[in-house]
């Protein structure tokens, strides 16, 4: 399976926000909205830092 | 393999921009910096209007 982590990058350290993420979909607003494979959504108001899809991780930060 | 190809969005048509896609980073100025699993770079002027990862899709538009 291909989906990613996102983790949101807090003080140097980094969060889980939101495992399993199928779709990212930046939101008028400056938001992000994120959605798993299992249809769970979540907003993040902030953006991505780096994504690196071999590592299946999403590095968010505000 | 879990990388995906981006396209850019073009008067409602998609053009391929790059494939097999590793990490995508944001840079300053509001580029897109784009790395494949080859380590080919591109930069693109732009924003990612929506991702699947599971679709291996990143649609980019300006």
């Amino acid at each position: 399976m291909c989906e990613s982590h996102a983790y949101v990058l807090k003080e140097g350290k980094e969060e889980i926000f939101l495992e399993n993420i199928d779709v990212i979909r930046p939101e008028e607003g400056g938001r992000l909205l994120l959605r798993s494979i299992f249809g769970e959504q979540k907003l993040f108001d902030g953006h991505i830092r780096e994504m690196s899809l071999l590592k299946h991780k999403i590095v968010l930060e505000k």
